[in-house]
């Protein structure tokens, strides 16, 4: 198997009828990635069989699932692919991942085996960008603050003294990370009129972002509305610590629905707690989220949703065919990814 | 005084720096509205005088402070021109409404004056539409569940499964109201790639907006979101009943950053109880708000702040100064409204 790592060299056979497809996506995701029509286009390249990642966990059920199976389907939960796992699954030729992150899944031996391996990250980005404008909208215009204020019995008059509402239009926005979220992000901000940064030491020459790009030191003391779109990598790790935050505006809001290993979380939280910042949150340094950061009034915090709309999951079913599809015709993967792609994107 | 209703006729003199201008806002809008370089410009025009209006409700402090006044800067709380004050006002020639509705200022004593009016509220409708927008955003993503759940102590896992978010592009948004703000909010909402229906019996011929234009039974079946934009006219008074409100598919979303008479408040909150429809509310049948609307998780509530954003106080006041500069270059005014209008507009 070390040996074989031609794109689509072994589907490319004269009977693509015989590819063995594993499909193993929480269960209550199939239905949302791989509704009627889209799961008729996947039975078409081959035959599917579906096992619950949960039920894989068994080295015994993991070998018996991944028996004759070229074409690996995972997802949040699959086992990760290691030696003693691979050894269990001859046949494999490509995994492709229906999530985003492949650090838990894959592992240097499975790095070594040469299979190409592709994933679905396209799919959740506008639906993380459009989080991302929704938090910007709710600081913004406080509404979180006066929503809570509210729901807390608070006084009516004493809600409306909240610091006033700021508009989109016009708003100076730094984004952190010229990832694919991030530039789905800038879309809609600057569509909406706002005046935006990037922070970025990887923006390519050429690329239209270099008008707009800046130094971190320049964007945290500029925007006024900060969102991280950057991955979590050696490089960014608590890359924005109290020394860096300490730089933001008074009123500045903070935005994450990223990666929370990007922030010093006791920093950021002494930031809020203090009133100086607001902030709205969809990652936490430890998730379920640490009872503190329910407390605060200032700052809008949700369970870790960014990539899940009905839309997104629809996308990754269809990115899902469209490359295993690519896969047996051996046309070149899209959303293929090497070992260095995957340090990088974190 | 009633003779009197040329436009700009009393101050197109030959010394239009003996222009008398009352200034009446609320004192906390006043720098707001007036930032130095506004008011320097204000200044230009005439002789500032200023009251709040809270000291202008007895009558001999109005008579006082209007005595000479030509021009009058009013806004919420300036007293009710009634044929009362209007006597003891007899240098008026004309009413720039620094905020929107003339409702509560205006009388038939005034309308019977020809005094022309004008006011700002076109400062604040790409307010109102923004605050349109978070909301749509916020119940689209479940923000609001999602907050109120771990704001209370809930599981995170459980907080999970709240209903899956939805993304607004590709959504299907009616708008109830061709009105400026809904106009500005189908502009917002059409870039970020949304699929819009409006309800207004009122579109002319040829306006852009036909080609969406819906019956209201039409609207509220095929709506995902439902914004209103409409004024309170008797028309429009519980427009929204509980017939229509039933309408709505399971699900619905329902945006109301324009004025509560348009729906049956029981209705709206028996809908939104049952979980059936979410909703997002800024202006309530009672203000201060019902402690009902407190309670529940799926709907969030801001104090009646649409058109309060720093942009908008901003733009009000430039507003303000340039409606003054054209009464007294004798230029047509930009906003000025009549009667009709008033009625017309809510």
């Amino acid at each position: 198997m070390t040996d074989d790592n031609g794109v689509g060299a072994t589907a490319r056979s004269d009977s693509p009828e015989q590819l063995r497809i594993l499909l193993s996506v929480p269960a209550h995701e199939l239905q949302a990635m791989f509704p009627a029509e889209t799961r008729a286009a996947l039975d078409e390249l081959g035959e599917v069989v579906e096992h619950d990642p949960d039920d894989l966990a068994d080295p015994a059920a993991f070998r018996a699932a991944l028996a004759g199976v070229q074409v690996a389907i995972t997802a949040w939960g699959f086992p990760r692919l290691d030696a003693a796992r691979l050894a269990d699954a001859p046949d494999l030729r490509f995994v492709m991942h229906a999530a985003s992150s492949l650090r838990a899944l894959t592992s240097d031996d499975f790095w070594a085996t040469g299979i190409p391996v592709s994933q679905a990250g396209a799919a959740m980005s506008p639906a993380v960008a459009e989080l991302s404008l929704a938090f910007t909208m709710a600081l913004l215009r406080r509404t979180h603050r006066t929503d809570h204020a509210l729901r807390s019995g608070g006084d009516w008059w004493e809600a409306r003294l909240t610091p006033r509402a700021r508009e989109i239009r016009g708003s100076r926005i730094g984004v952190v990370g010229a990832s694919r979220t991030g530039r789905d992000y800038l879309e809609l901000v600057t569509a909406l009129g706002a005046e935006v940064m990037v922070f970025d030491p990887y923006i390519p020459e050429g690329d239209p972002l270099r008008a707009v790009q800046r130094d971190l030191d320049g964007l945290l003391r500029d925007s006024e509305v900060l969102a991280l779109h950057a991955p979590a990598t050696e490089e960014t790790r608590g890359m924005l610590g109290a020394t860096e935050l300490a730089k933001l505006r008074d009123g500045a809001l903070v935005v994450n629905t990223a990666r929370a290993e990007l922030l010093d979380a006791d920093a950021l939280y002494a930031e809020v707690e203090s009133g100086r910042i607001d902030a709205a949150l969809d990652v936490f340094e430890a998730e379920p989220l640490d009872d503190r950061w329910r407390r605060l009034p200032n700052v809008l915090v949700t369970p870790h949703l960014g990539g899940a709309t009905v839309e997104s999951r629809r996308r990754a079913g269809r990115i899902v065919v469209e490359e295993i599809r690519r896969f047996v015709g051996g046309v070149p993967l899209r959303y293929a990814l090497t070992r260095a792609d995957v340090e990088r994107m974190g």
